[in-house]
């Protein structure tokens, strides 16, 4: 968000060209910055994968990628000057000599390269490898790798390790597309750009707050990677965990990528740790059976296509997260994921406390809190609940919750979505970091996530049961009521 | 707001009966709490006037009054109900023998008598007088009072102590309409029921207030009486006095009259004095000349039917004033009311205190700070300001200023516009006081508002011209600049 270099000129590396990221979202995304003339005219992509294909094939798969995943119509203009920037290099990712061509490719520039690794973690080693022996790692040159870094804290060191030989942490781009959603960016704004809410941010005034990630899909193919991760590692670790560390973070001193990460760090390390002492009040796994879904009968997990009838695994997550700090101490943030639920609705609730001492009470014995809704998607937006005197007679004062309300689409409805690649490959090509994961809050993360699946592999005890279509196991209505609260819904 | 008696009965007696009031506003507001069942079976309505008038030819007055000022079509059951309260009493207000006749219509009954007093306010002595002759005054009869209750606080001690004489503070209710305003009732539920402003709302967090009441008319045909008041007298002793108490004032401990109204005459007593000293510092005083409204040409103040042309009577205020106490102290509470403004428009605005560190320097040097608009008419309703990021892609964050809007037309459509006048009758019927002005509160917004006439009258000055249609004099403006902040238009 700062340190703007559209000038420079790069050599866009994708490692993993022909694979789906890349098809669905990476293509596009540069397409959409050529469009936007956030590339710089001599700057070039470079597809590189296993399969042999001449230059032509892959502009042919590049052009295909964009008639299938950009809505607006293609600018011919554009569109010839981004086909031109296309170069082809099959790669034996263990063959040094085929690096060595990609080397003589990249050779004559004098260009920052990005290596985007959008491949299984498994060969990010390979790769760097490589890259180092055909001498293509330069001080300025980034790389990119995706998540899931990781499948645990030690494989995660593992990775980061074999990447960190060869590419400083200041070269290293850690994507989670969720820092590239519009909506999450706004987290910042609404908190630091309003008084009203940030001082109004911290245990004194807020209650708990509530993040809930649901989706509507159920597996989708994709039964034995998914399987073997669970919805802990494949979205709280992850996703969950990066909005609730810009939710709460301290007010970085600017928005640089070091004061920025620095105070998501201290987040993520205050985390109450929740291991075999504190799982069973502390967490809720679940895990989808057949059911409907708008009407549609749909299958449990362990029915669906490949799926192993006996598995374990969690597709439902709720947790009691608590931080350990000075703000947040006795505030839970109650996270909740799942898949196969009944809408795709992400969205972050804040709770402020309610007031202390109710005037009203001879009308409403009971006064509801303030509540501030952010809306991820769909229907991204931002809703404030406030109570307002019901007009009319009557003789004592009627007060209802009403809703003020800013729908992003009705607001903006002239502005196309900006999908979180477009954003985040900008970032990249800018050199700024700040939206980006480091090393120590993936690490981080992942010591919190590794102790909660620790515990429950030590209980043993199989996920609770819900019905597909449904908000998850009672279990999570029970674990937020054991504090005398409740999801929204 | 409480306690709640619809079951008594009573009798209310409207001396003026034949009055502008009574016929635009009082009967068209009893009907209605005829319609919603709000008043007892027995109750009756007494029309007192000078004139002698048969109780058939008041029926037709009354019927009129409906006729004209009732929006919605009027129900025959309910008319002929409301019709068989009525009574006409002819009155000389200085001859005991006709309040002897009136004791006659009266005595078979134990209703509480309820006395409006729709008469200048220079008789209201003969009436209590000639009521306390003929017997007609007990412990639970009320008195209700109309503003302006005197021109200075001289004035008003003396027409208080007339009343006070025959009716116990208790017993007496005095009207300043805008208590009954829907939009002014909803700032005690806005600002009591809603943590996030309870929370903000002091010197730590508001940075200043602007209280607007413009008016669009003229002097409209009442030249001579308003030349006598000026619109300090007129508008601001009274009306904005009482929106700035609400807004100022102490949480009270509960809705009671005792307790409302101990907080609201605290934040008038700890108004700085504005004299001499300060007068051309704190105030602006307008008068408006010939100029255009909606493309219309009007005259000016002193080019108005019946206008002295030499008057030097002010049409416009500007005051900064300041609260003396520990929640205020600091923070202006700008006020402007004028006639001949370029449209009705009535709104209070809560600046709060910008951000103290902006972090989005970058893209904006100057972060515009939350502002709360309660439009109190026309469009009634709510508004908070809240800084949003834009949606898109540029690398740095730009951030718009948005609204969250609960306009009350949109959300409440179906309901009808409670008259002021409802309200506070059927508080009056109920006996309930929080929504009437206590005698100390008015004395010492007096106390105020004639120190402030006083230094006026010290300096000698003319008012500043403005154009009719303009939002006053250029002065106003100077006000709040000098102080780095402008009005909000």
């Amino acid at each position: 968000m700062s340190n703007v270099d559209y000038q420079s000129v790069n050599d866009i590396v994708i490692f993993g060209a022909l694979g789906d990221l890349s098809h669905r979202k990476l293509i596009p995304a540069l397409y959409q910055l050529d469009v936007l003339g956030l590339i710089n005219k001599g700057s070039r992509i470079v597809g590189v994968a296993r399969k042999t294909l001449s230059v032509d094939e892959f502009k042919h798969f590049v052009v295909d990628s964009l008639d299938s995943f950009v809505n607006e119509s293609i600018d011919d203009v554009v569109l010839a000057r981004f086909i031109n920037r296309l170069i082809y290099q099959a790669l034996d990712f263990q063959a040094y000599s085929t690096f060595d061509q990609l080397a003589t490719l990249l050779s004559n520039q004098q260009n920052i390269r990005v290596y985007y690794f959008s491949t299984p973690a498994a060969i990010y080693g390979d790769i760097c490898k490589g890259l180092n022996h055909a001498k293509l790692i330069s001080d300025v040159d980034r790389v990119v790798i995706e998540k899931p870094i990781g499948h645990s804290l030690e494989s995660s060191i593992e990775i980061n390790n074999q990447v960190s030989k060869y590419f400083q942490e200041k070269q290293t781009y850690r994507i989670d597309h969720y820092l590239g959603k519009e909506t999450v960016l706004n987290l910042l704004v609404l908190r630091f750009a309003n008084s009203l809410f940030t001082n109004n941010w911290d245990r004194n005034c807020i209650d708990h707050v509530q993040i809930t990630v649901a989706e509507s899909v159920g597996i989708e193919g994709r039964w034995g990677f998914y399987d073997d991760a669970g919805q802990m590692r494949d979205m709280v670790q992850n996703h969950l965990l990066q909005i609730l560390s810009l939710l709460a973070m301290e007010p970085p001193a600017d928005l640089s990528a070091t004061s920025v990460r620095a105070e998501k760090l201290k987040v993520v390390k205050a985390l109450k740790p929740i291991n075999r002492e504190n799982i069973k009040e502390k967490t809720v796994r679940g895990q989808y059976t057949d059911g409907f879904l708008n009407g549609v009968a749909v299958s449990g997990y362990v029915n669906e296509k490949d799926a192993n009838a006996k598995s374990n695994t969690e597709t439902f997550v709720a947790i009691k997260a608590e931080i350990d700090n000075w703000r947040w101490k006795g505030v839970p943030f109650y996270l909740r994921t799942g898949k196969r639920m009944p809408k795709k609705h992400s969205e972050i609730v804040v709770h402020f406390k309610p007031q202390p001492h109710n005037i009203f009470q001879e009308s409403h014995s009971d006064l509801p809190a303030n509540k501030l809704t952010i809306r991820l998607q769909p229907d991204e937006g931002v809703e404030l609940q406030i109570m307002n005197k019901i007009p009319g007679i009557a003789s004592q004062m009627l007060i209802q919750e009403n809703k003020l309300d800013l729908s992003f689409s009705d607001t903006y409805h002239n502005e196309r979505v900006v999908d979180a690649y477009e954003r985040l490959m900008l970032e990249i090509l800018n050199g700024n970091q700040s939206l980006f994961v480091s090393r120590h809050e993936v690490e981080a993360a992942w010591v919190w996530a590794d102790s909660i699946i620790a515990a429950w592999q030590t209980t043993n005890e199989a996920p609770k049961p819900y019905a597909a279509g449904s908000w998850g196991p009672v279990s999570s209505i029970a674990l937020i009521a054991r504090d005398d609260r409740q999801w929204v819904e």
